[in-house]
């Protein structure tokens, strides 16, 4: 990854406090119970977010460059490694769930443990450069700690809210028609640029040819795909890439994951508990495959990301970036293009490595690189992305049959 | 089920007290996380024994008997209800372990809500029967809690102890060799007859015809099962049937569940965490098939639950009654024939009805009968069973691939 | 296995013949292509059942015992052995039907190759007893080869017939009530006795003690099914075992397998192809848990295979042994009581060694005993088994869930 | 796809015999019994390839345009459908291996039937337009024929090969090191244009830039490959991609598809049946994950199909487009570039819709268009692919961890 050249030390660590801060403070409304809960096979326990993240530091940080440090406990490492095969064993994914033990309690010593050690780094450009990837790393489970407890929650029958004081939007109101962005065809270049911290897959930066291009000024609202729903989308093969219709039959999908029809209503589990779908929020929650099926249907199409990202870097745009105040997609607030914040986009770009991109060596280099392949890029950062984590060329990606994610639909033509 | 004729109404509700107390009880060294998880398909969460083992009391007692009685909360029947198909829909058994509310202290609160609206009851001779089937189905979830933490605790790669204080069995000289018991062959009763409680599945009584036959005085040790391991039994198919060879292969035994090989020595984790196998003790956590295998590879076989019953009806026996005392099946202390109270012990037995077994009707009905195929019976409880919740006519079943359970093997000639 | 003591061998090689050639003779209505189909795990293909008998003859009689007989071809051992652990490995028993070579054409030259060196054995009386065996097993085969050609017809969406010319049974008149055959309880003997050829398992002849029974005089019939069905016997829970219960769901049985509700009539796929559902004809390809389902329905419960067989030895009892010459189970035709040759009878026995069993040493010792578990006893021979083939202390053994053989119901009381 | 504007009627008729009689010529060395092998999912019995290309012709050309035509078989259209749903219901892919009937001489005659008729079709533009693309189709399942006939034999223990007379290649000396040809970056146009026949993927024509690139001058040869092996390549996780990595380890690759190792010796089975592995020859049968691993281990990495494809467009190129001749990969005969007809090049482009792809309206809309999601790009054909078949906009596409094609290593830098 591309990493900054001057950074004062003492900055470095306040960010360090301030970012760790925010994950604890994540997980508050959580009982020690939901801290356990792996609800299926992609979704880790709350308890093991905070543990890995701070095994990153433990690892790549404190014990080859702090003198002296010892590891908290010998087995955490193989109990908290995510999947960096070069680092040695780790416990399968799947059975992250099974675990109680380490408790909370002890997993909070842990972070401790390592927060306080870090505090007697002697900071290096080089140490500034891993405490950064770091934090950028932990913003990322900070997103999904809160997407995989809203599907902990979400699963259960009880269907506890995650925060009993979120106000909902009122904002129900028809919404403005989408406004089609123009973009003229030619050479552009994408990718980072700059000194700025990006991940290693956001480079290198590279000249792409685009056509004329249209996007939508905001994402698709929920209104607009119940007219999906109800014109008969779900049971129509034709608007659907084959994949996607034969994941459509299996998993039964009738509607975006979270949505349930009471009594002929709508209704879907939010951060703030069940409520009656608001057809001016952004639709969230929907899989490549709906989105792609969606825009098929519409006679449009998804964008690309390059179209995307040049989209973004060559129009003022607005967001939401308002960090987790709502924790939710808000409708939209005025009439400027709304790009950032809401919902994550999915792309029709497969996620693959930029012309003369090259793996970071070590372990940091199984950071990015050895997931290109059978993913989907997103871009533009959700309602739960930390304002401070999301910039024009970051690149998101999953499996197209991926709904727990706070990610919705951009329209192209 | 056979119910007692005579009862006075306050002993009931004393011994009620005592029984649920004792489930509180086991579960008091567990941290609140132990209480979520569910290790395999079999297992419950401690959490949902305990909150399972109370709406028992209030979906058969309560609700119908007790005038106004409200129940603590709507969804907790379509939560803890097992396999009661008379009584509703139910959550699906195997994601039990996906539920972080009602949380431990919401499961206690129930426990205590439905123990005070116990002690208002009006006792009749047909509630302390139903009462007393309760208690007795609370007894068999106590065996079960402490059969499912000791599954839970030992898969967790730290293998936390259940208990630090039990002593280890420092018996390890060379055990007696097995003496064997003889009984003539001829007509025998078996089966439950008297006023004292019994499970419907141990009627009715009944004839039956024996040949000749001899009983082991004592359940396979650890040291004779060794002898099997290292002999190649693991790897040789002709001492299997063909459903545990198929076994064997597919779940790659080696030896007794929990056995696990250190640097040329066998350890087993027990309630006290890991420790050395103890040659003396009785083998522990074996299949049917593993003691069917044994049986043939010594030339022996496994008594029928009539030989069983016949014997310890006919013979001064002795056992390690102890009520959790050791948490651990001992090894023998004296040179009585024992045949209580340290394993379960496969027979060869498939769980059958009776002959002129009747079901009771409604939901009760469903409590034995519906399991009569594809189990075996297992007789004479194990060191983690209610020394009170044992007779000699008691007949505990599982299939015959189960191992989390804590049973050994008597051998037959 | 019991063996005849004084067969002279002439007789032996004509009996060989004979009982060969009827296994080629029910191959003949088929295609080329019928003969490589596994339409499910259980079923093999018809080309398999003619080299596997083969294999049979050529590895335990000709190999051992004609001195310089040379094996048809090396590979043979290895896509032939069905479940001989003793004998090696052997090809995986699901992927019998990936094989398209060797060809039917070979396979048949396999046939002549081993019927010819038969013929140039010195006969023993050891071989006699051998080839006894294998004649047995080869009649085993015949009925299975059936029961597969049927499926693999059946599962095919044009739904060919086996045969064009079997006529239908026109008998449609509703049929007699069942009478009840009353025995007296007492001590009987049952197993297998005498000099002619039986199975391991039938042995060693033994008391049993038997409360007072009743049985039907015949099998349950369509019609009478069809009444479990309307009323809503697949839809309600409480007559079923759990495991039943259980594979119903599972599976969505609504009726026997082979039976398709067409604009509202009752059809089922036989042998002479698609007919109607002859309301008089006995009930067929049910599993035990229908069978045991229905029973409970009625109130009756299904007979002990004690019962079923000191019934049919001290009961001057009719069939319908007619050597595959209907290949349909028949209405009954006359007020006799009818035991032999409609459909197999499960019982509700699970299949155990008898006491005193032994397994015989070797290969052939695996015949029977290493299946002792998780099957359940039939009794009596069905329209597809060869008349000679079947007596009445004869055990067939299926898992609770097969549907596909040609099983039925008797009642008991 | 793009429609050939100007042909005479009488050529097609010429072309659809010759095109059509080559399927059956492909046929020609099989046995009935392996025209009905589906040896895993992926795989088609030959049988069916025979009738899935005659009921396209039947479907889209004589049902819609030949008055009076009659379906062959009314079932046809359910058991022959492969994957249009705006066609209708039909045969679950995976049970293909099911169905005995109809026979191979019934598909035969399925054949002729159809083939007489086409005869009697008055053609216009469109009809043409029409032909040819099931012509493409049929020689698409020509190639498809060959892939899964190899795999039908190779999976048979007896591994009979499909025809005895095929020649080996002798060529063993140590093949020529890579040469790389040499690409200025810039802007260049691909996709296909012109007359002649092309899929609907390889349009529109359009843009792309590409940086400066080259390209090695021959495919990796089984030596090369052979290096990769023998240094750890399948036991080391770093030069694999996540997913692929985690395919390595489940399915326990450890060479190419159809590699064995038999006393230290490498052996691969071919359609001349078992041989040597000849180092000269391309290697074969690898998946995305391998080739893409192979590539990062030289230090290298595969070329995007733009790349590929102006690569072949400015560079003469040599092939062995030999029209089925050897059946087999055959080593470089000279020094030239050689880019076709020896194995199929997986790119490192996800097969994605082109800028401006539209799909075309009804079933034949869903030709190519509904994939596009979750597989790779193969460029070049292979000694399968028909001559008169390849060109250098073909689009070929599967899934990453493919290996039953045809496919191989083109190394870029």
């Amino acid at each position: 990854m591309s990493l900054p050249t001057t950074i004062c030390s003492p900055s470095i660590l306040t960010e360090y406090q301030q970012i760790r801060a925010v994950s604890t403070h994540i997980c508050q409304p959580l009982a020690i119970e939901d801290y356990q809960i792996q609800s299926m096979p992609d979704v880790s326990p709350p308890k093991w977010h905070l543990a890995h993240t701070t095994w990153f530091f433990e690892t790549f940080i404190l014990t080859p460059y702090l003198p002296g440090y010892s590891v908290f406990h010998p087995q955490f490492g193989y109990l908290f490694n995510s999947y960096y095969e070069a680092v040695g064993a780790r416990h399968p994914r799947h059975q992250r769930g099974l675990l109680s033990r380490p408790t909370v309690a002890e997993v909070y010593q842990y972070r401790d443990y390592v927060d306080r050690a870090m505090t007697t780094l002697t900071i290096t450009p080089n140490l500034t450069a891993l405490i950064t990837l770091g934090l950028h790393h932990e913003q990322q489970h900070q997103e999904l700690l809160l997407t995989d407890i809203k599907h902990i929650l979400a699963l259960n029958p009880l269907q506890p809210p995650y925060r009993k004081d979120l106000t909902e939007f009122t904002t129900l109101e028809p919404t403005a028609p989408i406004n089609w962005l123009t973009y003229p065809g030619g050479l552009y270049e994408i990718g980072h640029q700059g000194t700025e911290f990006a991940f290693d897959n956001e480079s290198p930066r590279h000249r792409t040819y685009l056509q004329d291009y249209s996007l939508a000024d905001r994402p698709v609202t929920n209104g607009e795909y119940l007219e999906f729903i109800q014109s008969g989308g779900y049971q129509t093969s034709q608007h659907w890439l084959s994949a996607g219709w034969s994941t459509v039959q299996t998993q039964g999908w009738q509607a975006p994951l979270y949505w349930q029809q009471i009594e002929g209503n709508w209704w879907v589990m939010t951060m703030g508990g069940l409520r009656r779908v608001n057809l001016a929020e952004p639709v969230c929650h929907v899989s490549f495959y709906e989105a792609d099926a969606y825009a098929s249907w519409r006679g449009d199409r998804l964008p690309t990301e390059a179209e995307w990202e040049v989209a973004t870097t060559s129009t003022p745009v607005a967001g939401n970036l308002l960090d987790f105040q709502q924790l939710h997609p808000a409708p939209r607030q005025d009439s400027q293009p709304q790009f950032y914040g809401d919902v994550w986009e999915w792309t029709q770009s497969a996620y693959l490595p930029y012309p003369g991109f090259q793996i970071a060596p070590g372990a940091i280099g199984e950071y990015n690189g050895k997931f290109m392949c059978n993913q989907m890029v997103l871009r533009g950062g959700s309602s739960m992305t930390p304002a401070n984590h999301i910039r024009p060329t970051y690149r998101n990606f999953f499996p197209p049959d991926t709904r727990w994610q706070f990610s919705g639909i951009r329209l192209a033509q």
